[in-house]
C-alpha cells in the first residue's frame, strides 16, 4: 500500500461497538486495532481475548494517553459523544464517531468550534448510508444528470418490532424516534439533494404499539415533511413496529427520472414459492443491511487519515442533521410547524 | 338476469364520458344505454353514430324529460356536478356522478341533503379505486385481520409529465392538485383506516417543472400529511411530471403487517432485459391501470339500482374527501397547519 | 359495429364450456348465444335458466340443424374434437374448438383436409395465449426489433397441486402432461419463433407426488427440448404440483434482449409484508391468469366471422401443437430422441 | 483466532489470479500471501509491487520448493491443473484450484487417487457458488424441509455478450460450454439434489452470434438436461450473448416449493424509473455478483487447513462436475443421449 498504517484505538465495545472493532481488528486495510477502552470488564476481555487487542484500558484518558493510537473511534452512549470528540482532538486523535454527533445543536457546534483548531485531525460522524454502494450508485447517477434536477426524497427507516420493548426504556435517552432514526433519512436527503438549507418542518406520529412511549412523548411510527430552499422537500417515515423485518427505503425524486434505494430489504437472493405465495425474507436488523457500508465507512475514514482527505461527510454534514432532528422532534412534541 | 334492465342516459361525451360511455353501451350487464346529451355537436355525433344511443339530447333539461333513462351518468366539469346531480333527482333519476361531488364543501352538503329527500334513488360518486380488485383484496385482508389494527395510510398518486402542460390551463378550474388528484388518495386512506374523522392536515409542495402554476397558488407536486382522530394518520404524494408514466401505490400499515397495492405500475406482464437493464413497461396513464375499475364502478352502481341495494361508497364519503382535499389546498396555500 | 351479430351456440357446458358460454352470453360485442347442446341435464338447464339461452338441445345433430346458429363452440372432450369439427362444418357453421384440436396428428390432418373444402368458413382452435394482452405484447416487441432475431424460447406452465388428484383419473385421456399442457408451451414457441419446422426433441419426467400415473406412463412434471430449423430451439417445463399455485411463465431470448412474460403470477397488485417476510399471492388456476384472454379469443373469432377475416391462429399452428406434443410424450415414454 | 496463520503462495496471476491474490493478501483472516509464482514478469511484479508479496517466483518448482508455504492456490490455464495440483500434494503443500478440476475424467481420477495418499492436505476446487451467502440459504432451506424433497433443479449461468469475441479464440482451449460454464450449474444441481448419481444427458445448442465456434464444435447458447437415479434431474441453460449482462440463476422444486436464487441479477438496490421504464442494472460480470463469495470460499478453505476440517466440497464433487460436464458437451457434439 506504500503509506503506514493507522493504529486504531475504540472506546465502547457493547453491540455496536464490539462490530466497529471486529472491523477495525479484520477487515479495514491499513489499519491496526492497537488499543480498546471501556468501563465493562466484559468489554474489555473481548477486545484482548478475542480480538487480541494489545492495550485494553479501563478509562478513557488512558486511551488517550496512548501514544500508540493515532486515531480514536468512538461508539459510546450518544449523551457523551461531544465531549469525547472534544477530548481526542486535545490529546491530538483523528475522530471517528457513532452517530450522532449530539443531542443538542449547540454541543454540535461545540465540537465544530472545536474541530476548526486542529485543522491537521480528521474528525468523522458515521452515518453509514453514504458509505453504502447503493446509495452511493444513486449519488453517483444524480450527478451523472440521470433524474434531471432533483427536488423532492421520501425517506424511510422502519425497524421490526421488538415486543421486548427494549427501546422503550432506552427512549428517554435516545432522543426520540426522530433524532435517533430519522437523522439517517435527514442525512440522506441532505446528501440527495445537494444540501440545501432547511426552512420549515412538520411532523407527527403515534403509538401503535408500545404505550409506555407517551410517558417522555416519543411515538413508535412518525412521519414528517421537511421544505429546504429553493422548493426542495423531504418526507420521512419512522417506525418501530414493522411486522417483517428492517427497511431502509429512499427515493429520489428529478425533473427527468426518479431513483428508489433499497426497495423490499432482501436478507439473500433466495425467493420461496410456497403456501404463503411467492416471498422473500427481508434483513432483521439494520446490520444485515448495512453491514458492508459499515466496513467501508472505517475504511474511507482510515484512507483519509492515511492520505491526508477530506472525509466524504464533514462535521457541519452532522449539526445539520441534528439540527433538522430536533426540529422534527419539536414540531411533534409541540403540535406546530418549526421555522428553521 | 331475472331483473329488469337499467335505462341509462349520459350527459357529457369528452374524453372520459366516452371511456364511460363505451362501458355502458357494452360491457355492463344488465344496462342499456339509450340517451345521451351534450352541447357539443361531436360529442352527440359519437353517441349517436358510433355507440348507436337512441336518443340524443343538446340540453340536460331534455335527458331529464326523458321518461325512458332511469339513471343518469354525468361526466362533466366539476364546476357543474352539483347543480346537475339536484336536478337529476329532481328529476326521479338515479345519478352515477364522476369525481369530485364538488368543488366546495357547501356544495356537497346542500347535494347530501337533497338526496335525503330522495329515500328512493341511488347517488354515487366515481371513486373508482374502490372498484379496483387489487384495492378490494387489500380491503378485505384489512377485514380479515391480516395487519392488525391499521393506523398509517401512504398513497401516492403520480402522473407521467405531459409537456404540453396541458393541465396548467386547467389548473384554475381543478381545484388544484389535492382537490384534482389528491382527493383519490383521501379516499383511499378514509376507506382503509375505517372512516375516522380528520383532525388536522399540513400540505406543501413545489413547482418543479411548469412555472405556470404559480399564477393560480397551484403546484405539480405536493405532499401532505394528515391526522384522524385515534392516532389515524395518512400522508400523501401527488405529482403531474414522472418521467416513466402513471402510478397508483397505498400502503397501509398495520400493527401486525403491511399491504402495499399497485407498487411499480406495470402496464402488462412483459419484462425486458436489454442494454437498459432489465425493465418494465409503466402504464402511461391512469386509465390502462384502472381500465377493469372503471367497469366493475358502473356494474356495481348498475346492480345497486336494480337490486335496491346501497351503494358501497357513500355521498358522505365523497364529501369527506373534498372536505380533506380542500383543507390540503389551505394548507399548501396558506403556509400552515389546519384544523378540521 | 354496423356489422350484423353472430348467433352462437355452445356444445359442451362443463367447467370450461360455462366460462365460454358465460362470456359469450355477456361479453363478447357483437355475439348473441342463441343454442346450446348437452347430454347433462344439468348443463341443458344452466344454458336455460342462468343463460337465457333460447334454445337447448340434447343431441349435437340437433344444434347443427339449428338453422338460427352461424358458428359452433366445441367445449367437448378432446377426444371427440376432430369429428364434431368436421360435423359442423359439413353442417355450414363456423367453429370455434377448445384445444387440443385432436389427440393424434392424423385427425388433425383429417379436419384441416375437410376444412379446405370449407373455405367460407372459419375454424379456430382456442390456444388462449395468442390473445393474451402481454403475450401479444411480447410479439409486437420482438416484431419491432427489440430484442433482433429470437432464437430460444423457455416456456413452463405450471399448476398448484390438487391432492385430490382428480387429474390422475383424467390422465388415461388427457393426452399426457405434454400433449395436456404442454401443448400451449409449444404453441408460444412456434408462434414467438415464427413457427420454424420441428426437428428432434427430447423429453423426460418424473413422478413426484402422484404415483397412479405410473399406470399410463405419465409423469407430473416433465421437462424437455425441442429443436427447429435453423438453429431455433424451445425448453419446455410442466409441472402438475406446484405449492403456491399457477403460473404460466414464458421467456423470449434473441441476439438484442430478451423477453419473459408472466414471471411471478401475481393474483392481484396487493404485496404483503408479514411474518413471511414480503409477498405476493398466485394465481391459484390458469383460468384467474388468463380470464380476459378468454374473452379477447372469442372476441377475435367473432370479428373474423362478421368481418371475413383470417384468424390469427391457423389450424396447421393447432397440428403441429399436436404434432410435437405427440413426439414429446413419445420420447418420454420410450426414452429417446424423436425426430421430426 | 488462536491458530497459526496459513501462509500462502499463489500461482497464475491473470485476471482471476489478481483477484484471488487481492482476497489473500488483504480479505481472509489468518492467511498471508508470502508467495507469488507466474512466468509473466507484469504478473510477478504485480504481486511484488502491488501486494508487497515477500518472494516472487518465476517457475512453479521454486513455489513448491518454499519452505515458508504451507498452501499453493492455482489460478492457471485449465489444462495444466491436474499436474500442477498433484505436484503441489507431492511437495506437501495444502491445494486450492480454482475450477474446473480438469478437463478430462481420467485426470480427475488420477488426482483424487494421489489425494488418497495424502490425508493430511487439504485440496479443494474452487466451486464459488458453493460459498455464495444466498445459494447456502436455499441450501440450509432445503436441509430444514421448507420445499419438501427437491426432485428438480434449472439452473442458469448466462453472461453479458463479448462482441469482442475473445472467448471465440479462448474456445478451442474450454472444453466447450459445458464444461467451462455449464460445471457450475451442474455442481449446484448436484449439490441441491443431495448428490445423486447421474444416469443420462441430452444437450444441444445454437450459435446465435458468434459464428467462429463452429471451427471447434462448440455453441454460444446451450440447453441440456440431465437424468440421474430416482427421478431426480436437471435442467440447464448456458449462455454467451445476453444484451443486459450476467445472471447466475438457480431453482430448485420440491414436493412442497420451489426456491428461486439470484433472479434478476441486480448490480445494487438502485431502482431507477424514467424514459425507459421501471428498471435495475444488471451485473456486467459473474464477478460482481460472486465477489463476496470468491472471499468466503477462499476463508473457508483456509479454516480447514486450519482447523484440519474437511472442505465442504470434496474432489470427487469436483469429477462428477467434470464427468457430466464431458457428457452435455458429447451429447452436444455427437448429437444423440449419452448414458452415465
Amino acid at each position: 500500500m506504500g503509506t503506514a498504517n493507522l493504529n486504531a484505538g475504540i472506546v465502547g465495545l457493547g453491540r455496536m461497538g464490539r462490530r466497529h472493532a471486529d472491523n477495525l481488528a479484520r477487515r479495514i486495510p491499513g489499519v491496526a486495532l492497537v488499543a480498546a477502552c471501556s468501563p465493562e470488564g466484559d468489554e474489555r476481555a473481548y477486545a484482548r481475548d478475542v480480538l487480541g487487542v494489545a492495550r485494553v484500558h479501563a478509562r478513557y484518558e488512558d486511551l488517550l494517553a496512548d501514544k500508540g493510537v493515532d486515531a480514536v473511534f468512538i461508539v459510546t452512549p450518544n449523551t457523551i459523544h461531544p465531549e469525547q470528540i472534544i477530548a481526542a482532538m486535545r490529546a491530538g486523535k483523528h475522530v471517528f464517531c457513532e452517530k450522532p454527533l449530539a443531542l443538542d445543536v449547540e454541543s454540535c457546534l461545540a465540537v465544530e468550534a472545536e474541530a476548526a483548531k486542529h485543522a491537521n485531525l480528521k474528525v468523522m460522524i458515521g452515518y453509514t448510508r453514504r458509505f453504502d454502494a447503493s446509495y452511493q450508485d444513486a449519488r453517483r447517477k444524480i450527478d451523472e444528470g440521470l433524474i434531471g434536477t432533483p427536488f423532492l426524497v421520501r425517506s424511510e427507516t422502519t425497524d421490526m418490532n421488538d415486543p421486548s420493548g427494549f427501546f422503550v426504556r432506552f427512549a428517554p435517552k435516545s432522543g426520540g424516534i426522530f433524532v435517533d432514526m430519522g437523522v439517517h433519512d435527514v442525512d440522506v436527503a441532505r446528501w440527495m439533494l445537494g444540501s440545501p438549507k432547511p426552512q420549515r418542518v412538520f411532523a407527527t406520529g403515534t403509538i401503535a404499539v408500545h404505550k409506555g412511549l407517551a410517558e417522555c412523548g416519543d411515538v413508535d411510527n412518525g412521519v414528517a415533511i421537511c421544505e429546504f430552499e429553493g422548493g426542495k422537500t423531504a418526507c420521512f417515515y419512522n417506525s418501530r413496529t414493522m411486522a417483517h423485518g428492517h427497511e431502509t427505503q429512499s427515493e429520489v425524486i428529478g425533473t427527468a427520472g426518479r431513483l428508489v434505494v433499497g426497495r423490499k430489504g432482501r436478507l439473500t437472493q433466495v425467493e420461496i414459492a410456497d403456501a404463503h405465495g411467492i416471498r422473500t425474507e427481508t434483513t432483521p436488523t439494520f446490520y444485515e443491511r448495512f453491514a458492508e457500508a459499515f466496513v467501508r465507512e472505517l475504511a474511507h475514514f482510515a484512507d483519509c487519515v492515511r492520505h491526508d482527505r477530506a472525509p466524504a461527510l464533514t462535521l457541519h454534514d452532522a449539526t445539520e442533521a441534528t439540527r433538522i432532528g430536533i426540529a422534527l422532534r419539536t414540531s411533534l412534541v409541540e403540535r406546530r410547524v418549526v421555522e428553521l
